[in-house]
Protein backbone atom coordinates (compact mmCIF):
# COMPACT_ATOMS: atom_id res chain seq x y z
CA UNK A 1 0.00 0.00 0.00
CA UNK A 2 1.06 3.41 -0.85
CA UNK A 3 1.77 5.61 1.98
CA UNK A 4 -0.04 9.06 1.54
CA UNK A 5 3.22 10.89 1.50
CA UNK A 6 4.02 8.50 -1.51
CA UNK A 7 1.05 9.78 -3.40
CA UNK A 8 0.75 11.86 -6.25
CA UNK A 9 -1.14 15.31 -6.18
CA UNK A 10 -3.62 16.43 -8.95
CA UNK A 11 -3.96 19.21 -11.22
CA UNK A 12 -6.64 19.85 -13.77
CA UNK A 13 -7.36 22.08 -16.38
CA UNK A 14 -9.76 22.48 -19.10
CA UNK A 15 -7.03 22.20 -21.21
CA UNK A 16 -3.65 23.31 -21.31
CA UNK A 17 -3.42 26.62 -19.54
CA UNK A 18 -3.02 24.56 -16.15
CA UNK A 19 0.29 23.63 -17.05
CA UNK A 20 1.63 26.82 -15.88
CA UNK A 21 0.62 25.90 -12.75
CA UNK A 22 1.95 22.33 -12.95
CA UNK A 23 5.37 24.48 -13.77
CA UNK A 24 5.46 26.19 -10.56
CA UNK A 25 4.09 23.60 -8.59
CA UNK A 26 6.97 21.42 -10.00
CA UNK A 27 9.41 24.16 -9.51
CA UNK A 28 8.39 24.52 -5.39
CA UNK A 29 7.90 20.62 -4.54
CA UNK A 30 10.04 18.98 -6.88
CA UNK A 31 10.06 15.58 -5.19
CA UNK A 32 6.42 15.40 -5.25
CA UNK A 33 4.75 13.29 -7.90
CA UNK A 34 1.82 15.02 -9.96
CA UNK A 35 -0.96 13.49 -12.58
CA UNK A 36 -2.27 16.22 -14.77
CA UNK A 37 -5.59 16.06 -16.46
CA UNK A 38 -6.36 18.72 -19.19
CA UNK A 39 -9.92 17.92 -20.32
CA UNK A 40 -9.23 19.18 -24.14
CA UNK A 41 -12.72 17.23 -25.06
CA UNK A 42 -14.76 20.01 -23.40
CA UNK A 43 -12.46 22.98 -23.72
CA UNK A 44 -13.40 26.06 -23.09
CA UNK A 45 -15.19 25.53 -19.84
CA UNK A 46 -16.02 29.32 -20.37
CA UNK A 47 -18.55 28.88 -22.57
CA UNK A 48 -20.35 26.37 -20.61
CA UNK A 49 -22.85 26.07 -17.78
CA UNK A 50 -22.28 25.93 -14.23
CA UNK A 51 -23.96 22.50 -13.73
CA UNK A 52 -21.92 21.16 -16.90
CA UNK A 53 -18.59 22.49 -15.48
CA UNK A 54 -19.38 20.61 -12.03
CA UNK A 55 -20.29 17.67 -13.67
CA UNK A 56 -17.02 17.72 -15.45
CA UNK A 57 -14.79 18.50 -12.55
CA UNK A 58 -16.50 15.75 -10.34
CA UNK A 59 -15.96 13.48 -13.16
CA UNK A 60 -12.09 14.48 -13.28
CA UNK A 61 -11.66 14.59 -9.13
CA UNK A 62 -12.74 11.10 -9.07
CA UNK A 63 -10.91 10.07 -11.46
CA UNK A 64 -7.64 11.62 -9.08
CA UNK A 65 -9.34 9.59 -6.30
CA UNK A 66 -8.87 5.83 -7.85
CA UNK A 67 -5.00 7.32 -8.61
CA UNK A 68 -5.49 7.37 -4.49
CA UNK A 69 -4.66 11.54 -4.87
CA UNK A 70 -3.32 12.90 -1.73
CA UNK A 71 -4.99 16.99 -2.95
CA UNK A 72 -6.35 18.15 -5.90
CA UNK A 73 -5.22 21.41 -7.53
CA UNK A 74 -8.54 22.61 -10.08
CA UNK A 75 -6.01 24.97 -12.16
CA UNK A 76 -8.79 26.76 -14.51
CA UNK A 77 -10.26 29.30 -13.21
CA UNK A 78 -13.63 28.71 -14.51
CA UNK A 79 -13.85 25.67 -12.53
CA UNK A 80 -12.41 27.53 -9.82
CA UNK A 81 -14.95 30.14 -10.27
CA UNK A 82 -17.93 28.33 -10.69
CA UNK A 83 -17.36 24.91 -9.49
CA UNK A 84 -15.27 25.01 -6.69
CA UNK A 85 -17.54 26.37 -4.09
CA UNK A 86 -20.19 23.87 -4.97
CA UNK A 87 -17.73 21.01 -4.53
CA UNK A 88 -15.09 21.98 -2.32
CA UNK A 89 -16.37 20.44 0.71
CA UNK A 90 -17.72 16.33 -1.18
CA UNK A 91 -14.81 14.45 -0.81
CA UNK A 92 -12.02 13.85 2.06
CA UNK A 93 -9.48 14.72 -0.45
CA UNK A 94 -8.93 18.27 -0.08
CA UNK A 95 -9.15 20.75 -2.61
CA UNK A 96 -7.24 23.80 -3.60
CA UNK A 97 -8.49 26.24 -6.53
CA UNK A 98 -6.60 29.34 -8.08
CA UNK A 99 -8.64 32.18 -7.64
CA UNK A 100 -8.87 32.25 -3.53
CA UNK A 101 -4.80 31.67 -3.25
CA UNK A 102 -4.25 34.83 -5.14
CA UNK A 103 -6.78 37.09 -3.64
CA UNK A 104 -5.21 36.23 0.07
CA UNK A 105 -1.47 37.15 -1.71
CA UNK A 106 -2.98 40.15 -2.92
CA UNK A 107 -4.76 41.55 -0.28
CA UNK A 108 -1.38 41.20 1.79
CA UNK A 109 1.05 42.96 -0.15
CA UNK A 110 -1.43 45.56 -1.70
CA UNK A 111 -0.45 49.07 -0.26
CA UNK A 112 -2.39 51.40 -2.43
CA UNK A 113 -5.28 48.99 -1.55
CA UNK A 114 -6.96 48.96 -5.41
CA UNK A 115 -5.78 45.27 -6.80
CA UNK A 116 -6.61 44.78 -10.82
CA UNK A 117 -8.33 41.31 -12.05
CA UNK A 118 -7.43 39.96 -15.80
CA UNK A 119 -9.48 37.61 -17.19
CA UNK A 120 -11.51 35.53 -19.39
CA UNK A 121 -15.25 36.87 -20.28
CA UNK A 122 -16.15 34.16 -18.35
CA UNK A 123 -14.43 34.02 -15.53
CA UNK A 124 -14.77 38.31 -14.97
CA UNK A 125 -18.67 37.67 -15.63
CA UNK A 126 -18.44 35.49 -12.88
CA UNK A 127 -17.24 38.47 -10.62
CA UNK A 128 -15.65 35.51 -8.99
CA UNK A 129 -12.78 37.82 -7.80
CA UNK A 130 -14.04 40.41 -6.17
CA UNK A 131 -16.63 37.99 -4.42
CA UNK A 132 -13.51 36.48 -2.98
CA UNK A 133 -12.18 39.93 -1.62
CA UNK A 134 -15.88 40.33 0.04
CA UNK A 135 -15.67 36.90 1.52
CA UNK A 136 -12.39 37.65 2.91
CA UNK A 137 -14.03 41.10 4.58
CA UNK A 138 -11.04 43.23 2.32
CA UNK A 139 -10.82 46.53 2.13
CA UNK A 140 -9.35 46.48 -0.66
CA UNK A 141 -11.49 47.73 -4.45
CA UNK A 142 -11.46 45.47 -6.86
CA UNK A 143 -10.87 45.97 -10.89
CA UNK A 144 -11.88 43.63 -13.58
CA UNK A 145 -11.14 43.29 -16.74
CA UNK A 146 -12.08 40.72 -19.45
CA UNK A 147 -9.22 39.80 -22.21
CA UNK A 148 -10.52 37.31 -24.17
CA UNK A 149 -8.03 37.94 -27.22
CA UNK A 150 -4.78 36.76 -25.11
CA UNK A 151 -5.86 33.11 -24.93
CA UNK A 152 -5.73 33.21 -28.69
CA UNK A 153 -2.87 35.05 -29.02
CA UNK A 154 -0.67 32.89 -26.55
CA UNK A 155 -2.05 29.64 -28.22
CA UNK A 156 -0.92 31.41 -31.52
CA UNK A 157 2.74 32.12 -30.39
CA UNK A 158 2.39 35.76 -30.47
CA UNK A 159 2.64 36.59 -27.25
CA UNK A 160 5.53 39.67 -27.78
CA UNK A 161 4.23 40.76 -31.30
CA UNK A 162 3.50 43.88 -31.77
CA UNK A 163 -0.20 43.19 -32.21
CA UNK A 164 -0.19 41.75 -28.84
CA UNK A 165 1.31 44.90 -27.47
CA UNK A 166 -1.52 47.04 -29.01
CA UNK A 167 -3.81 44.38 -27.73
CA UNK A 168 -2.68 44.47 -24.54
CA UNK A 169 -2.53 48.06 -24.20
CA UNK A 170 -5.86 48.63 -25.24
CA UNK A 171 -7.72 45.96 -22.69
CA UNK A 172 -5.21 47.02 -19.74
CA UNK A 173 -5.37 51.33 -20.68
CA UNK A 174 -8.25 51.89 -18.16
CA UNK A 175 -6.13 50.60 -15.29
CA UNK A 176 -3.86 53.54 -15.74
CA UNK A 177 -6.60 55.90 -14.24
CA UNK A 178 -6.37 53.65 -11.44
CA UNK A 179 -3.66 53.43 -8.07
CA UNK A 180 -3.85 49.58 -8.38
CA UNK A 181 -0.04 48.22 -7.40
CA UNK A 182 -1.24 44.70 -7.45
CA UNK A 183 -2.31 43.11 -10.74
CA UNK A 184 -4.09 39.04 -10.38
CA UNK A 185 -3.21 36.82 -13.63
CA UNK A 186 -6.78 35.66 -13.23
CA UNK A 187 -6.08 32.75 -16.39
CA UNK A 188 -3.20 30.26 -16.56
CA UNK A 189 -2.77 30.93 -19.83
CA UNK A 190 -1.29 34.80 -18.89
CA UNK A 191 1.92 33.95 -17.31
CA UNK A 192 2.72 33.16 -20.80
CA UNK A 193 2.23 36.60 -21.55
CA UNK A 194 3.25 38.36 -18.16
CA UNK A 195 6.24 40.55 -20.36
CA UNK A 196 3.63 42.30 -22.50
CA UNK A 197 1.33 42.27 -19.63
CA UNK A 198 3.71 44.10 -17.54
CA UNK A 199 4.80 46.69 -20.04
CA UNK A 200 1.00 47.56 -20.68
CA UNK A 201 0.61 48.82 -16.89
CA UNK A 202 3.23 51.03 -14.94
CA UNK A 203 6.16 49.22 -13.69
CA UNK A 204 5.45 49.48 -10.35
CA UNK A 205 2.49 47.29 -10.59
CA UNK A 206 3.34 43.58 -9.16
CA UNK A 207 1.81 40.96 -11.25
CA UNK A 208 0.18 37.93 -9.12
CA UNK A 209 0.70 34.96 -10.41
CA UNK A 210 -1.77 31.98 -9.30
CA UNK A 211 0.62 28.89 -9.55
CA UNK A 212 2.94 30.39 -7.20
CA UNK A 213 0.42 31.29 -4.56
CA UNK A 214 -1.83 28.25 -4.78
CA UNK A 215 1.61 26.14 -4.67
CA UNK A 216 2.76 27.90 -1.16
CA UNK A 217 -0.83 26.94 -0.18
CA UNK A 218 -0.65 23.52 -0.95
CA UNK A 219 3.46 23.53 0.80
CA UNK A 220 1.91 24.47 3.93
CA UNK A 221 -0.74 21.72 4.18
CA UNK A 222 1.52 19.15 3.29
CA UNK A 223 3.94 20.54 5.31
CA UNK A 224 1.30 20.38 8.65
CA UNK A 225 -0.15 17.13 7.95
CA UNK A 226 3.38 15.65 7.66
CA UNK A 227 1.86 14.71 3.39
CA UNK A 228 4.90 15.46 2.01
CA UNK A 229 7.14 13.68 -0.17
CA UNK A 230 10.26 12.75 1.77
CA UNK A 231 11.94 11.31 -0.98
CA UNK A 232 14.93 12.24 -1.99
CA UNK A 233 14.41 11.49 -6.03
CA UNK A 234 12.48 14.03 -8.46
CA UNK A 235 9.16 13.16 -8.36
CA UNK A 236 6.92 11.84 -11.80
CA UNK A 237 4.49 13.73 -13.59
CA UNK A 238 1.81 11.73 -15.72
CA UNK A 239 -0.09 13.23 -18.33
CA UNK A 240 -4.02 12.54 -19.50
CA UNK A 241 -6.02 14.42 -21.36
CA UNK A 242 -9.81 14.03 -22.31
CA UNK A 243 -9.67 14.24 -26.51
CA UNK A 244 -6.20 13.78 -28.38
CA UNK A 245 -5.74 17.46 -30.17
CA UNK A 246 -3.44 17.97 -32.81
CA UNK A 247 -1.21 20.64 -31.58
CA UNK A 248 -1.33 18.99 -27.72
CA UNK A 249 2.68 18.42 -28.01
CA UNK A 250 3.40 21.86 -29.52
CA UNK A 251 1.51 23.81 -27.12
CA UNK A 252 1.96 21.47 -24.07
CA UNK A 253 5.74 21.85 -24.43
CA UNK A 254 5.68 25.61 -25.05
CA UNK A 255 3.23 26.17 -21.76
CA UNK A 256 5.53 23.27 -19.62
CA UNK A 257 8.63 24.67 -20.93
CA UNK A 258 10.25 21.33 -21.92
CA UNK A 259 8.64 18.35 -23.97
CA UNK A 260 5.94 16.35 -22.41
CA UNK A 261 7.42 13.11 -23.43
CA UNK A 262 3.85 10.84 -22.91
CA UNK A 263 0.04 11.41 -22.97
CA UNK A 264 -2.45 9.03 -22.27
CA UNK A 265 -5.84 9.35 -23.89
CA UNK A 266 -8.68 9.13 -21.06
CA UNK A 267 -11.84 9.75 -21.69
CA UNK A 268 -14.26 10.70 -18.57
CA UNK A 269 -17.78 11.10 -20.14
CA UNK B 1 -49.32 14.67 -41.89
CA UNK B 2 -46.77 17.45 -42.79
CA UNK B 3 -45.77 17.12 -46.87
CA UNK B 4 -42.34 16.68 -47.51
CA UNK B 5 -42.20 20.45 -49.04
CA UNK B 6 -42.92 21.50 -45.51
CA UNK B 7 -41.01 20.27 -43.79
CA UNK B 8 -38.21 22.44 -42.42
CA UNK B 9 -34.41 22.19 -43.05
CA UNK B 10 -32.02 21.30 -40.57
CA UNK B 11 -28.46 23.66 -40.28
CA UNK B 12 -25.94 23.05 -37.34
CA UNK B 13 -22.63 24.34 -36.32
CA UNK B 14 -20.45 23.51 -33.81
CA UNK B 15 -21.32 26.89 -32.42
CA UNK B 16 -22.99 29.91 -33.95
CA UNK B 17 -20.70 30.81 -37.21
CA UNK B 18 -23.39 28.71 -38.78
CA UNK B 19 -25.56 31.62 -38.49
CA UNK B 20 -23.51 33.16 -41.19
CA UNK B 21 -25.04 30.57 -43.93
CA UNK B 22 -28.18 30.77 -42.39
CA UNK B 23 -28.70 34.20 -43.25
CA UNK B 24 -27.73 33.66 -46.48
CA UNK B 25 -30.21 30.09 -46.83
CA UNK B 26 -32.96 32.31 -45.48
CA UNK B 27 -32.14 35.07 -48.22
CA UNK B 28 -31.96 32.46 -50.87
CA UNK B 29 -35.23 30.62 -49.83
CA UNK B 30 -37.64 32.82 -48.00
CA UNK B 31 -40.39 30.62 -47.47
CA UNK B 32 -39.08 27.49 -46.02
CA UNK B 33 -38.23 27.23 -42.47
CA UNK B 34 -35.16 26.50 -40.83
CA UNK B 35 -34.25 24.63 -37.49
CA UNK B 36 -30.35 25.89 -36.59
CA UNK B 37 -29.01 23.60 -34.23
CA UNK B 38 -25.99 25.31 -32.28
CA UNK B 39 -23.75 22.74 -30.23
CA UNK B 40 -22.22 25.22 -27.93
CA UNK B 41 -21.76 22.82 -25.34
CA UNK B 42 -19.05 20.98 -27.53
CA UNK B 43 -17.41 24.09 -29.31
CA UNK B 44 -15.07 24.53 -30.75
CA UNK B 45 -14.83 21.66 -32.96
CA UNK B 46 -11.70 21.80 -33.97
CA UNK B 47 -10.16 20.79 -30.95
CA UNK B 48 -12.01 17.32 -30.80
CA UNK B 49 -10.77 14.08 -32.41
CA UNK B 50 -12.57 13.02 -35.83
CA UNK B 51 -14.84 9.83 -33.74
CA UNK B 52 -15.57 12.87 -31.82
CA UNK B 53 -17.05 14.81 -34.11
CA UNK B 54 -18.97 12.39 -36.19
CA UNK B 55 -20.61 11.63 -32.58
CA UNK B 56 -21.77 14.73 -32.30
CA UNK B 57 -23.29 15.32 -35.97
CA UNK B 58 -24.98 11.90 -35.82
CA UNK B 59 -26.66 13.12 -32.60
CA UNK B 60 -27.74 16.11 -34.48
CA UNK B 61 -28.85 14.80 -37.78
CA UNK B 62 -31.06 12.31 -35.77
CA UNK B 63 -32.26 15.33 -33.61
CA UNK B 64 -33.37 16.91 -37.32
CA UNK B 65 -34.48 13.91 -38.32
CA UNK B 66 -37.02 13.53 -35.30
CA UNK B 67 -38.19 16.85 -36.60
CA UNK B 68 -38.80 15.90 -40.02
CA UNK B 69 -36.10 17.65 -41.83
CA UNK B 70 -36.35 16.99 -45.34
CA UNK B 71 -32.23 18.00 -46.10
CA UNK B 72 -29.68 19.31 -43.66
CA UNK B 73 -26.75 21.55 -43.72
CA UNK B 74 -23.57 20.90 -41.89
CA UNK B 75 -22.78 24.66 -41.65
CA UNK B 76 -19.56 24.03 -39.83
CA UNK B 77 -16.57 23.71 -41.83
CA UNK B 78 -14.62 21.25 -39.67
CA UNK B 79 -17.70 18.61 -39.56
CA UNK B 80 -17.72 19.15 -43.12
CA UNK B 81 -14.05 18.47 -43.62
CA UNK B 82 -13.78 15.41 -41.22
CA UNK B 83 -17.42 14.40 -40.31
CA UNK B 84 -19.30 14.79 -43.70
CA UNK B 85 -17.12 12.26 -45.61
CA UNK B 86 -17.59 9.25 -43.03
CA UNK B 87 -21.60 9.94 -42.80
CA UNK B 88 -22.98 11.53 -46.25
CA UNK B 89 -24.73 8.08 -47.33
CA UNK B 90 -25.52 6.72 -43.42
CA UNK B 91 -29.41 9.00 -44.02
CA UNK B 92 -32.52 8.95 -46.31
CA UNK B 93 -32.42 12.82 -45.92
CA UNK B 94 -30.07 14.33 -47.93
CA UNK B 95 -26.81 16.02 -46.22
CA UNK B 96 -25.22 18.85 -47.76
CA UNK B 97 -21.49 20.50 -46.62
CA UNK B 98 -19.96 23.48 -46.41
CA UNK B 99 -16.58 22.28 -48.69
CA UNK B 100 -17.33 21.28 -52.12
CA UNK B 101 -20.18 23.70 -52.99
CA UNK B 102 -17.27 26.74 -52.69
CA UNK B 103 -14.46 24.08 -54.48
CA UNK B 104 -17.08 23.82 -57.36
CA UNK B 105 -17.76 27.41 -57.68
CA UNK B 106 -14.19 28.35 -57.35
CA UNK B 107 -13.20 25.80 -59.87
CA UNK B 108 -16.01 27.30 -62.12
CA UNK B 109 -14.97 31.15 -61.80
CA UNK B 110 -11.18 30.82 -61.12
CA UNK B 111 -9.10 32.35 -64.46
CA UNK B 112 -5.83 32.10 -62.85
CA UNK B 113 -6.56 28.86 -61.59
CA UNK B 114 -4.99 29.29 -58.40
CA UNK B 115 -7.08 29.52 -55.65
CA UNK B 116 -6.76 30.61 -51.81
CA UNK B 117 -8.46 28.82 -48.90
CA UNK B 118 -8.28 30.74 -45.70
CA UNK B 119 -9.94 28.60 -42.22
CA UNK B 120 -9.05 27.26 -39.00
CA UNK B 121 -5.91 25.37 -37.98
CA UNK B 122 -8.16 22.33 -37.54
CA UNK B 123 -9.77 22.55 -40.94
CA UNK B 124 -6.91 23.89 -43.00
CA UNK B 125 -4.67 20.69 -41.70
CA UNK B 126 -7.41 18.42 -42.85
CA UNK B 127 -6.63 19.27 -46.04
CA UNK B 128 -9.85 19.04 -47.23
CA UNK B 129 -10.12 21.80 -49.41
CA UNK B 130 -6.91 20.56 -51.66
CA UNK B 131 -8.59 17.09 -51.27
CA UNK B 132 -11.80 18.23 -52.36
CA UNK B 133 -10.19 19.86 -55.67
CA UNK B 134 -8.43 16.67 -56.07
CA UNK B 135 -11.46 14.63 -56.08
CA UNK B 136 -13.16 17.24 -59.09
CA UNK B 137 -9.79 16.66 -61.14
CA UNK B 138 -9.72 20.11 -60.71
CA UNK B 139 -6.67 21.83 -62.91
CA UNK B 140 -6.29 24.50 -60.08
CA UNK B 141 -3.59 24.98 -57.57
CA UNK B 142 -4.84 25.49 -53.97
CA UNK B 143 -2.79 27.77 -51.40
CA UNK B 144 -4.29 26.63 -47.78
CA UNK B 145 -3.58 29.53 -44.77
CA UNK B 146 -4.82 29.19 -41.47
CA UNK B 147 -6.25 32.20 -39.54
CA UNK B 148 -6.47 31.50 -36.26
CA UNK B 149 -6.73 34.53 -34.33
CA UNK B 150 -9.95 35.88 -36.96
CA UNK B 151 -12.58 33.50 -34.87
CA UNK B 152 -11.74 35.65 -31.71
CA UNK B 153 -11.36 38.76 -32.91
CA UNK B 154 -15.05 38.63 -34.65
CA UNK B 155 -16.16 36.87 -31.51
CA UNK B 156 -14.53 40.16 -29.75
CA UNK B 157 -15.97 42.84 -32.36
CA UNK B 158 -13.04 43.99 -33.32
CA UNK B 159 -13.42 42.66 -37.32
CA UNK B 160 -12.37 46.57 -38.45
CA UNK B 161 -10.00 47.32 -35.84
CA UNK B 162 -6.05 48.77 -36.82
CA UNK B 163 -5.60 45.50 -34.93
CA UNK B 164 -7.66 43.18 -36.81
CA UNK B 165 -6.13 44.59 -40.47
CA UNK B 166 -2.75 44.19 -38.70
CA UNK B 167 -3.31 40.34 -38.02
CA UNK B 168 -5.41 40.11 -41.28
CA UNK B 169 -1.99 41.35 -43.48
CA UNK B 170 -0.27 39.59 -41.58
CA UNK B 171 -1.96 36.12 -42.17
CA UNK B 172 -2.77 36.94 -46.03
CA UNK B 173 0.16 38.67 -47.18
CA UNK B 174 2.05 35.07 -48.99
CA UNK B 175 -0.94 35.35 -51.24
CA UNK B 176 0.26 38.35 -52.27
CA UNK B 177 3.40 36.27 -54.02
CA UNK B 178 0.77 34.07 -55.70
CA UNK B 179 -2.25 34.57 -58.81
CA UNK B 180 -4.56 33.80 -56.71
CA UNK B 181 -7.86 35.15 -58.18
CA UNK B 182 -10.57 33.34 -55.48
CA UNK B 183 -10.26 33.24 -51.96
CA UNK B 184 -12.33 30.77 -50.23
CA UNK B 185 -13.26 31.65 -46.73
CA UNK B 186 -13.57 28.61 -45.18
CA UNK B 187 -14.70 29.21 -41.66
CA UNK B 188 -18.39 30.29 -41.07
CA UNK B 189 -17.29 33.37 -39.01
CA UNK B 190 -15.23 34.91 -41.63
CA UNK B 191 -18.09 36.54 -44.22
CA UNK B 192 -18.40 39.24 -40.93
CA UNK B 193 -14.77 39.91 -41.81
CA UNK B 194 -15.01 40.13 -45.28
CA UNK B 195 -14.63 43.63 -45.87
CA UNK B 196 -11.03 43.23 -43.43
CA UNK B 197 -10.42 40.64 -45.52
CA UNK B 198 -10.64 41.87 -48.57
CA UNK B 199 -8.20 44.98 -48.05
CA UNK B 200 -5.66 42.32 -47.06
CA UNK B 201 -5.57 40.68 -50.43
CA UNK B 202 -5.94 42.74 -54.32
CA UNK B 203 -8.63 44.25 -55.19
CA UNK B 204 -9.09 42.01 -57.91
CA UNK B 205 -9.24 39.03 -56.01
CA UNK B 206 -12.85 37.38 -55.24
CA UNK B 207 -13.83 35.95 -52.26
CA UNK B 208 -16.17 32.97 -51.85
CA UNK B 209 -19.04 32.86 -49.35
CA UNK B 210 -19.94 29.31 -48.32
CA UNK B 211 -23.59 29.98 -47.10
CA UNK B 212 -24.41 31.50 -50.83
CA UNK B 213 -22.58 28.42 -52.93
CA UNK B 214 -24.41 25.75 -50.49
CA UNK B 215 -27.30 27.62 -50.77
CA UNK B 216 -27.21 27.81 -54.71
CA UNK B 217 -26.89 23.97 -54.64
CA UNK B 218 -29.79 23.71 -52.12
CA UNK B 219 -32.31 25.31 -54.14
CA UNK B 220 -31.38 22.83 -57.35
CA UNK B 221 -32.15 19.80 -54.89
CA UNK B 222 -34.87 21.53 -53.58
CA UNK B 223 -36.35 22.57 -57.09
CA UNK B 224 -35.60 19.36 -58.62
CA UNK B 225 -36.85 17.14 -56.71
CA UNK B 226 -40.31 19.23 -56.15
CA UNK B 227 -39.25 20.00 -52.62
CA UNK B 228 -39.81 23.77 -52.25
CA UNK B 229 -42.37 24.95 -50.38
CA UNK B 230 -44.48 26.61 -52.17
CA UNK B 231 -46.11 28.74 -49.40
CA UNK B 232 -46.34 32.36 -50.17
CA UNK B 233 -45.76 33.09 -46.37
CA UNK B 234 -41.95 33.90 -44.82
CA UNK B 235 -40.40 30.45 -43.17
CA UNK B 236 -40.10 30.29 -39.98
CA UNK B 237 -36.68 29.65 -37.95
CA UNK B 238 -36.30 27.93 -34.59
CA UNK B 239 -33.14 28.31 -32.62
CA UNK B 240 -31.92 25.29 -30.22
CA UNK B 241 -28.10 25.23 -28.32
CA UNK B 242 -27.02 22.06 -26.43
CA UNK B 243 -25.79 24.80 -23.71
CA UNK B 244 -26.74 28.21 -22.85
CA UNK B 245 -23.68 30.32 -23.49
CA UNK B 246 -23.47 34.07 -21.84
CA UNK B 247 -23.27 35.97 -24.53
CA UNK B 248 -25.27 33.95 -27.44
CA UNK B 249 -27.75 36.76 -27.70
CA UNK B 250 -25.73 39.24 -28.22
CA UNK B 251 -23.25 37.29 -30.42
CA UNK B 252 -26.23 35.53 -32.55
CA UNK B 253 -27.59 38.36 -33.30
CA UNK B 254 -24.14 39.97 -34.52
CA UNK B 255 -24.00 37.10 -36.28
CA UNK B 256 -27.52 37.22 -38.04
CA UNK B 257 -27.93 40.21 -38.30
CA UNK B 258 -31.61 39.88 -36.55
CA UNK B 259 -32.37 39.84 -33.17
CA UNK B 260 -32.84 36.37 -31.96
CA UNK B 261 -36.58 35.85 -30.02
CA UNK B 262 -36.27 32.23 -28.48
CA UNK B 263 -33.48 29.98 -27.86
CA UNK B 264 -34.12 26.30 -26.78
CA UNK B 265 -31.64 24.80 -24.65
CA UNK B 266 -31.94 21.12 -25.66
CA UNK B 267 -28.42 18.59 -24.93
CA UNK B 268 -28.13 16.24 -27.00
CA UNK B 269 -24.97 13.35 -25.58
Amino acid sequence: MITKSKSPIGVFDSGLGGLTVLTELEKILPNESFIYYGDTAHVPYGSKSVNTIIRYSRNIIEFFMIHNAKAVVIACNTASAVAFPEIRSCYDTPLFDVVMPSVVHSNTISKTRKIGVIGTHSTIFSRAYTQSFTNLKSDCSVIEISCPLFVPLIEEGWTNTPVAKQVAHSYLKPFKKTEIDTLILGCTHYPIMAKTIQEAVESHVQLVFSGKTVGDILVSYLEKNRFKNDSELPGKTKFYVSDLPQKFDELGSRFLKRKIEHVEHIPLW
